[in-house]
């Protein structure tokens, strides 16, 4: 291709991701002809505008999506529904409205049925991220050797599901494709569920920490440092992600207590056979991870 | 103090611990004259002789500890018992029996019926440790800027207190003590309890992994990774943890259960105050534990 892949990018939202994006823009040619960008706090646009990585910072969201060939949403995914009243009357006939939303089942409930005739709807996650938020926090090679996953719906416009993916390819990402309820679900068991794990088990030792003077927050091992870092993490964005992806996270949840509770039956019943199984069960996992160089 | 703490140093189990406490012996002259190690398996006891860490490799437990000041027992705890068996006849009255289990009520309940008169124990416990295992995986500075925790009994020796919590100072820990019940509560959240979960989801993931085609282990995010790292661990030694420590590590499994129903709970009913609320008190453990510089 020559020339940029999208002549006019629009971001709504311009935190950890969106300015992440709107860097990468900046950095390489290849991507945007003019970034615009979008959020909701007078700060934060007032930010945007001295950190001075988009063209364009615009107040209204309606007056932001005009005239763009690409919209992205890089708000919490609890804000897509509102977010997306303001703007569907405003994306034109073959623009494409894709996302970096953490779910996509809720995210292709909020937006699908605003979508006006020839506006293509591409929802993707890019999996990357750091424990800090806010339009400080992007840099443009935030997706560089991660997973996007895109989950394009049945009968959506190929041209643009490609551009998206190439979109995502010279942002340094690996693109998969699978259905929403497959990505969620994935999710689900190896994000969501170990931030629920990750928020409770703090919340768990601090009860404690009481009882025993403090000693918990002293002694923490690198078992719950581990823990705690996960814990790290943003509040508007992990309440928008537990809400909206309510059902896979519950079904994990679900699982993982029954699991759970049978190791603890063979603690306390002094089952060794079944504690070694589980604990060589993790070992094969954790060695499965390291071949494909994810740990 | 002139000389060094102990004049003959009897190691039982020469692993990661073990052999990391003989090699920080080895590397400072202040620790031990001679260093004596035992261990069960015959190639274990050639890959020390190997090694060269130790001065005196011994194939019998009785023998080894002939003679010794001080033993320090470096192997699973559920071990104890029996290696206990073995040994107490042969300790010289006026030898330190010490340890490094990662149990504490249990190692008492396994060493005290059968100590020797004039022979004093002062349970141990270094927070320090790796996934690795065995006599190759121990170096010198293990230790260092850790705490290590003593339990020692109501009415102990003070004496043979202070020479542990020396020799662990000079190992680079921070000594800190307890009683061997509230040890127990700590380490069963913030190291124990980790453990089963980390264990347990690992084996709930590869059960989804068979539905989703695999696609679980490609996209483990950041959060499942710390789970992996700590489900890399060693088996019996593991194994040995959970069932010594049974009591404190059921309570706190129960204690953590019901605070994540609680929070799905919230979940489920889309109480975002309460899920908010939740994900604070994440973070402000968090931020203690980076001011405490644990994290
Ligand atoms: N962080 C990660 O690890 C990660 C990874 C993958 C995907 N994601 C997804 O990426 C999206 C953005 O996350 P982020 O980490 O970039 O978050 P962030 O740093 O907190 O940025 C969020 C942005 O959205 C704006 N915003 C928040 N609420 C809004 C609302 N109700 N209406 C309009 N704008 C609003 C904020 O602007 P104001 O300051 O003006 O409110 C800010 O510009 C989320 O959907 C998240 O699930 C995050
Ligand atoms: N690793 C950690 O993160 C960590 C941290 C703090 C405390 N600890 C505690 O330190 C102790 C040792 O752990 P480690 O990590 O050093 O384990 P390790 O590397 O697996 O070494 C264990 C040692 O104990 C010997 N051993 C095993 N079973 C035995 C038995 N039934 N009778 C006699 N010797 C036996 C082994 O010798 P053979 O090869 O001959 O069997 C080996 O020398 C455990 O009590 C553990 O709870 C571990």
């Amino acid at each position: 291709m020559s020339g940029p892949l999208f002549r006019r990018l629009c971001l709504i939202g311009a935190g950890l991701i969106g300015s992440s994006i709107a860097r990468l823009a900046r950095e390489r040619g290849d991507i945007a002809g003019t970034v615009v960008a979008h959020t909701r706090k007078p700060e934060t646009l007032a930010r945007i505008r001295e950190l001075g990585f988009a063209d364009v910072v615009e107040e209204d969201a309606a007056r932001a999506v005009e005239g763009a060939d690409c919209v992205i949403l890089c708000v919490p995914v609890g804000a897509y529904a509102g977010v997306m009243a303001q703007i569907a009357p405003h994306l034109a006939p073959g623009c494409i409205l894709t996302d970096v939303g953490s779910t996509k089942g809720s995210v292709i409930r909020d937006l699908a049925p605003l979508l006006p005739p020839g506006v293509h709807l591409v929802p993707a996650h890019p999996m990357a991220g750091t424990e800090h938020s806010g339009p400080d926090a992007g840099f443009a090679t935030l997706f560089e050797g991660r997973y996007t996953i895109l989950t394009p719906l049945p009968g959506g416009d190929r041209a643009a599901q490609d551009k998206v993916a190439e979109f995502w390819r010279r942002a340094g990402s690996t693109v998969e494709s699978m259905d929403a309820a497959t990505h969620d679900k994935v999710v689900a068991i190896v994000s969501h569920l170990p931030h629920l794990i990750a928020f409770t088990i703090c919340g768990t030792a601090d009860d404690l920490a009481e009882e025993t003077r403090e000693a918990v927050l002293r002694f923490a091992a690198s078992g719950f440092r581990d823990f705690t870092r996960i814990a790290a993490s943003d509040v508007d964005m992990w309440r928008d992600i537990f809400l909206n992806n309510r059902d896979a996270l519950l079904e994990m949840l679900a699982r993982f207590t029954e699991d759970s509770h049978a190791l603890a039956r063979a603690v306390r019943w002094g089952q060794s056979d079944f504690i070694e199984d589980r604990i060589r069960r993790g070992r094969r996992i954790r060695r499965g991870l390291i071949e494909r160089k994810q740990a």
